[in-house]
């Protein structure tokens, strides 16, 4: 029998990688490709296209040992159209095909979704909620982005727009969010918040990584810092954990690497705040997948898919 | 063919509802007890076996005629193995295996539920959210519950805990609630807490009713109460709209009686504050079953049950 491979394509607002997956979703080959020398939406789906032609070329596979390609995008996903809404953070995206482009310009099999969902799906089936039944993920980063599992299925919603954690508002009156919301959570915990706090706190520019390792000497005010950031996160959890249930919350993303910290703070206003049987029943852990949750899920997604 | 029945009951912490529903769950015969009569767990569960057995000997109804029981109790409940944890306000139950009981008393099979669970899942078969694919019910009464409908069932939650949208935050500082939550949105939109704030702002004591008739003429007092009622559920919604993007949003319970004016702030804050493909998509509407919600669920539980 033909060995078989999957493509799996995770597209930020900064990078672009392309994977050459086997079967059992191990990435054998990558390339990562800056998104914004790309200024136009022409150009970034030619430069995928080349990819993949250059992955097949070098490689001597044929599109017949190609299962297809998955594709975790940067913003809201019609999967079941395979068509791109926008992109908060790529401008020119608006109500693009994009499945039917590709698929045209490839002769393989395209499938879409949002890389929050992705990342959810990697983590899932192989990563930190790994044999939970019902579980939240979420990506910490410039936004905050989640992904719903329930009972053992990415739930996207008919209008795959769900999951998204870092609209939650988690207070009536506060600041206006990017999204047109106020209070969302991600108003108080994207990378870009949490740093103008931290300024605040230290009187000087001040990166993340600075602040994580210096909350792990026990420095006060990176303590502060995170334990802030964790009650934010903490109360937007409590009404999703009384909401849903879940078995599991996995937290990844650049902000995560925040530690021990962040985490105890979560857990502990999760205890505090929560219903006695929801909060008895979750667990909340680190993403394990790391850095390529967004390309296991996008080859994960095609094996669902066909 | 035999004529098959169900018996459904509807407990609450002030009565004891008890209904003969035929297969298509119609109401053929209804009793109502005072549920605060019965001062023991036991001599409660005997009226509930009394009350059944006088119901088959009036109907002249065999044991064989009866398709099952169903019950929509008033807190959380196990309801793979029957087992009412306990309920918040009706004092002597703690971890009862109440479907293994009546069983054994009754000769039938029985079938436990959450109440607010019931009541979701007959405005999803029956009511209000009737065609949608995904849906969240409220009640809104001294407590504020809730059930989720996911891909056309209802979710339950490995914990069969979910759907507590009354004990979302929607502030991060407020209130101490009775769940032991701080900032719930019951702690703000309870009947009595309604009622507290209600009576401040008229400076004397007055009814839910007045209120709502008083608003119905735009008394200016009593629109700003039931504007205020309208933000805080509106806020509580805003994050369960971004996170499950739901086609249907159904209110029910006493305080959904203030009509217009409260839904139209509701549906105001969804569209002001909400993602716009979440927004967009979300219906939100009045319960349509009333009174009889929790025995219909409860009828509709034995069908999906057996």
């Amino acid at each position: 029998m033909v060995k078989k491979y999957i493509i799996a394509i995770d597209l930020g607002g900064t990078n672009l990688k392309l994977a050459l997956c086997n079967s059992s979703f191990r990435i054998i080959a990558k390339s990562i490709l800056s998104t914004r020398q790309f200024r136009s939406k022409e150009s970034l789906i030619q430069a995928i296209v080349d990819a993949i032609n250059s992955f097949l070329k070098s490689r001597k596979l044929s599109k017949r040992q190609i299962l297809g390609v998955g594709m975790g995008l940067p913003g809201p996903i019609d999967t079941r159209r395979g068509l791109v809404h926008f992109f908060p953070n790529i401008p020119g995206w608006k109500e693009v095909f994009l499945k039917k482009i590709l698929e045209r310009k490839l002769g393989l099999r395209v499938f879409l979704d949002n890389d929050a969902n992705l990342m959810s799906l990697a983590e899932f089936k192989l990563g930190a909620a790994k044999g939970s039944v019902n579980a939240i993920c979420i990506t910490l980063g410039t936004g905050v982005g989640g992904g719903i599992i329930i009972d053992g299925n990415l739930y996207r919603a008919e209008g795959f727009a769900a999951g998204e954690i870092g609209h939650v508002p988690i207070n009536e009156v506060g600041p206006k969010c990017n999204c047109g919301g106020t209070a969302c959570l991600e108003r108080y915990i994207g990378n870009n918040r949490i740093k103008e706090f931290a300024n605040k706190v230290f009187g000087r520019e001040i990166s993340l990584e600075e602040i994580s390792s210096l909350a792990k000497k026990r420095n006060p005010k990176a303590v502060k810092i995170w334990q802030t950031v964790g009650t934010h996160l903490g109360v937007a959890l409590v009404g999703q954990v009384n909401m849903l249930n879940p078995d599991c919350i996995v937290i990844g993303g650049g902000v995560a690497n925040a530690g021990k910290i962040l985490f105890d703070r979560v857990k502990q206003v999760i205890l505090q705040r929560a219903m006695s049987i929801q909060a008895k029943r979750v667990k909340v852990c680190k993403a394990k997948l790391g850095y390529d949750a967004g390309i296991i899920g996008a080859a994960i997604l095609v094996a669902e898919s066909i």
